[in-house]
């Protein structure tokens, strides 16, 4: 919600400025203008632009023009061209940039990724996970989605998944799962983490409506396909590898008939995207 | 400050979750304990071990043991060993996880820098810059520290860096040092950034403390100096370079007489590192 | 989460007294002590004791004693004994009764309705819905939760509900479940609300997961029912009712088969519980 | 004040879509605009419709008309009509139902009780107590009064009231008001709930300027008028009966010499009323 | 509150201490603890020194013994003796001085003042006014009380004082008294503020409960008064001058048969105090 | 940072007033709309004038014109004139009055000894300390700067200052430079303060920029100057005097060869300025 983005980019302008910009406001006027571009240096995929664009907005500075979030970007292209007063422009300068650089880095990393896998096996999906840069959880997952990744669940109150830590102390699959289709609510579909074949059949056989399997090799991960077929119950539920997937073997998990891959590499190690601001006019009003 | 990285921590929480832990609530009950181990998966340099222990303590988990911060860790290492509810445990889990790998990968980034660079030259100092995901400053450039890394300015509040957008307003280096040094506070040091020889020449003249020669090549850097020592300015300044050095043409850089090196790479594109957190034993209290 | 309510609590504490408790402080030396009882006034169903409970000790109240969220209370029975400090337990009085009362009002309302209910036709759930005075979902919620009750979805962010106003924006329910099943996470239910058989049909043909049958008679819902019978679709589809139902005409929904049915009665309307503070002993420490 | 419901009002926004609204906006464009009317479906009087008109004005939400709080409305009346963003509005939609659905119960019971007792005894004033639900004090203080309601304290912090745990801690009625003579400021009345006729004397000739006769049955309530009278120290003191009075007994309390008559009944348990929200036309812009 | 000003303690830490303190975390090590003793250094007035108190603990900082609020002090005295981590008691040293060092001015000024008036006047009071600096109302106000002075109104929302630019808007004394007394709650006095003896005149004759006479000399309230006593009205009004009244006329103000004496002086110009810590013993934990 | 201060002056405003203006609210209409001008009553010297004009725009309220910050005022002149609602400007007026008596207050005490000093000494600079109210540090430091005063530094977190108790902890004035210059940025300069000649020199010789000298007498300051002299060391350093300097001895420690004399007292005992709002005309909208 672009209110609760306004007050993230507060908190983290006054991180980077708890009292004032020391050299700015010592050798700008207060009356220059400039008008400025954000230009990329990289090949990137662009994410959460209109985001940033209704921040600037409210800020006070004039977008003359963006581009939209999911283009592509090729070294040299303009982002958005800007006008306003000189002493706020440069004081955002870096707090847009940390956050589209990292942002950027998500999209481009996670398209490259599914322009891959396409290819292989058109109907699997790329899921994003928890594993995400605190305070960011919004926009990383928007920029996840922008072009084509799934955002999975986005915090521990919106899905059921039931992981290791949570059968080490209830137990067992069965009774985990009980207790979570007698307690949750009838709006939320019920997945479960396993990690071998044994515990997906029980799963499965369960209800519960998503697997996930956990840090499985590929062959592995066959074999718990096969088992589920043969026991007529692949088609009940929704099949999410995970754990350990990178872009050197995520095209191995692909050939399989798996649903979703949950990959944290393209949230935590996206790859890098170099932005800069350039002034092309300066004016004083 | 501990207080403010306990607010910072409360929001995370409510990030990943505003309401309750679906799962965990519903499956795991009240009056569970667990003692478990967080593991490093990597070898890594770690880093604000003893904040996030901190945070810990204030939520009520009780730190058993823990190792402390700028400490080599290989694989199957224990970064700590903590006893809690079970359900405040898996609460804080990925929070802890999210922030510490991208912190721990700061760390190891850097000191693996900083090793290759004091052989070389072990006077030079490797910084960090502001380019920093937008919300971790304090812990980030803490984490460049305590690997051996110079935090450089924290924010545009606490030093003067005059930058090429300041001089594309201003009109040049030796106006813009001129107005820094009548009106900044006695406190600071100038620092300016410039991009070629002559900029250089007139910063060490007008009597800039620190000049960052910025996006320069190998080269031109070594001109710069050479010619600051010509004219008796080299021990006048404190020579700082930056813009595009990444690990691959580091030591290239570290080769010349330079004092300071910085590079936003160690705290945008850290390496991975990976934590997992295992419960080693279930108790009701 | 108790960190949220904590701070949600201290603002409320902070709406009570915005400076101090003017009568408290001037009469009431700050060295004296009190046990007192939270007596209950009515017929009464606890919720969310646990949660009060954990904020008094968090305010430095001694909890001697208290029942358990669920509890069937009567008049004169006992919710908790306290020891503290007289001013604190006199400054959050009011606070801790003013929720109290709402809470154990909501919890006592939906058992009364589910015990109406269940005897009619056990299978079904009764529901809240997002008709919650604002501020209050996480608690209100929970006390839907703790005697029974489905919470349903806690927000907007956490399960896909496509209603009448999105319907004559996007056109028809086809294209509407077709969007959002191209568009959302994999790990989302799809549920529409529908007025009339027609759209009921089309929602079951076209892949929701859970049908709400808005504002419809009881012969409306029953036509709809037997209609998706007739067309082998009943058991795909969750059916939920809702509008328009309180605690006399919900029996009669009851009595079709319907899975689930949502009431923003019990939420918004619950029934009045009293309770009182009395003081039993004073100490001076 | 405006700043305070805005920052209140924010807040429950991001309660009720802490990331997204998931449905909206994965199925409506960004430039999607609709005018709606907000229907009233019960007989209610409005209030703080001013406000919410406000805050709607600042989410960027075009209020074309609307009534003023107190007007009194039937089923089908217009309360206001608005244009916007189909996803603002419809992001918005639920926190105002929710808080006015309240406001104008509140204002609706109000109403009704000062009708029923402006007829039997038009100098007595009905109030509201401290009884309001938490976060709500300020609205729920102004739709008491906006329909002829008298507010009474609005925290603890704004007016003198020596209760019963405050006398049982200070031991007696004379020493509790010299007590707060003494230290209390010169601008505050003080007004002292006591529970018997001697009390009650005990109080006037203490200097107490109001006496709140709490929970006394009318019988009670008059035998402490007449008693007053016999002294000549009814006309100094404002007399208020509170203490559960409810729409039932009230007229009986109205008919005594009694100055105020204070209800949590207005605050805690206002009738239901509802509201709807019908977009009567879509446009792109 | 306590609350209230935890929460203001913090902000006023982030506030000087935005990142880490610099000079102390590099050169004192986490392990080292001292005992200090805080000693005022001017003849003074202490105030609000348990409020600090308890923010010293609630910062895990040990109070070994401290003095009273209200008791007066010589140069030398000890007005603290804590222990507790170096970093952290140097670390909030100085917010702890900045706020005492104003409190106890206030205090100090504020009881000289009174220590003259008792002499002349003894049924005189000294209020303090809305004139405080913002952000510290609460404890200001506390530190007027705790030396005998009366508070005034806290805040805007506390009481109803009518004022000059009030009655430039609405026109005349009568009609701005009655407008109040019809709409504002039974719980508050009415004050006024008059500039002549007509204005004072109408305002007790039309029910004024207080009256104001701003920025009258000393001549100008004498004939308010006799005037007042002429019509019978003096005894039905709290008479307070205010406006332009320091410590050197306020003697004069004093022998006048006045009820109130407000000044701002004592809160915006207290007198110097001057406080310092000292380091008496070091340790290691 | 304009947005910081927004967020100030609305906890401000809070503070003044929780709930509503109960004057203004009840006897000013809401279309009232007034223009006013803002006058001093004093000689004073204005400062961050354009940042009350900030807030006051963004509080909806017509700023005609202004004054800019450091003019020069004598009684009668007007700061601003404005227009607006005039139940707003009621609402803000004292808190714009409280915040900018005070740093006019400051502004006018630094220029006075700034005026003195020029005429002494040209070079010498007159610094503020981190003595100031706490929650106002940005305003005032601000109000400093803009009549000449330096800053200093502005929190714990720019800049390195060792003071006596970090001596008493470390041991000596060596050691705790070494550690400094070992581990602190090479952004920042290092102070140190030193209260005799021995430790001065010293503190000169380990490398220190600046040596305040603490507390020291007109004749231990020259004594200390002239050793630096005697031993080469005075160019190499900054010299500050500081502790204890008022207008009363400011002169005396002027006519020195020292580079910056700083005073708490300009932000601490500022002298009073009076400012007053008067209502010129009052309309109807």
């Amino acid at each position: 919600m672009t209110i609760n983005l306004i007050q993230d980019f507060i908190r983290w302008l006054r991180e980077d400025c708890p009292f004032s910009d020391l050299t700015g406001e010592l050798i700008i006027d207060d009356n220059v203008y400039v008008r400025a571009v954000v230009i990329s240096k990289s090949y990137a995929i662009a994410a959460c632009v209109e985001d940033i664009v209704e921040i600037l907005k409210w800020l006070g500075i004039n977008v003359i023009r963006h581009i939209s979030s999911s283009t592509a970007l090729k070294p040299g292209d303009i982002v958005m061209e800007i006008y306003g007063k000189a002493r706020t422009i440069l004081l955002v300068e870096k707090t847009i940039f940390n956050i589209l650089t990292h942002l950027f880095g998500v999209a481009t990393t996670t398209r490259k990724i599914i322009d891959v896998i396409r290819r292989i096996n058109p109907k699997v999906r790329i899921a994003a996970t928890r594993k995400v840069i605190p305070g960011l959880r919004y926009l990383v997952k928007k920029a996840v989605a922008c072009c084509g990744g799934d955002t999975h669940r986005l915090s521990l109150s919106d899905a059921i998944l039931i992981k290791d830590n949570h059968l080490k102390i209830v137990g067992d699959v069965e009774k985990a799962i009980r207790l979570i289709k007698e307690r949750a609510s009838f709006i939320h579909k019920v997945e479960i983490e396993v990690t071998d074949v044994d515990e997906a059949i029980k799963a499965a056989k369960a209800g519960a409506d998503i697997i996930m399997l956990d840090n499985m090799s590929v062959n592995e991960v066959r074999k718990v396909i096969e088992k589920l077929k043969e026991l007529g119950l692949r088609d009940k539920v929704v099949i999410e590898v995970s754990g350990g997937i990178t872009p050197k073997n995520v095209a191995e998990y692909a050939k399989l008939d798996v649903d979703v891959i949950s990959m944290s590499y393209i949230t935590m190690n996206p790859e890098r995207v170099d932005l800069s601001l350039e002034v092309v006019e300066v004016r004083k009003e």
